[in-house]
């Protein structure tokens, strides 16, 4: 199974890179851009067949390893 | 509206922090760990309230600043 993880920083966390593309944006001609925010997407190839407990794996390499979970959040999506 | 651009290494393009994340999830005990492939997910608020124009200008944003397209491929959701 193939399993999604989004790992984006929580709302209120200040996102310097999305201000920077908004920026750039701005300068390349590019209006009406508001909020810009920027995460990564992890995509896990799993061994794993049944759904539900991939998805539990990859929840756990998530609080584990992929995200920090002090500033950032995390979905898990199972494709 | 919303729109969330994807960016991902194109297929057979060397992607070391995905073979990173891979090597670390072995390491910390998780097994049945495939391939693993890093991309970004940006998010994009725009003044613009048509769905077709929005991914229009999203796609132009990605072409002209968020995608290397040497390397990399993206995809453009509005939600």
């Amino acid at each position: 199974m193939k399993a999604i993880v989004t790992v984006m920083l929580k709302n209120g966390v200040l996102d310097p890179q999305g201000k920077a593309i908004g920026q750039a944006l701005g300068t390349l001609g590019f209006a009406g851009v508001g909020e810009v925010r920027v995460g990564k997407r992890i995509e896990l190839e799993l061994a794993e067949t049944d759904p539900a407990a991939a998805k539990l794996a990859a929840e756990n390499m998530a609080r584990s390893l992929l995200a920090n979970l002090v500033i950032e959040s995390f979905s898990v999506e199972i494709i």
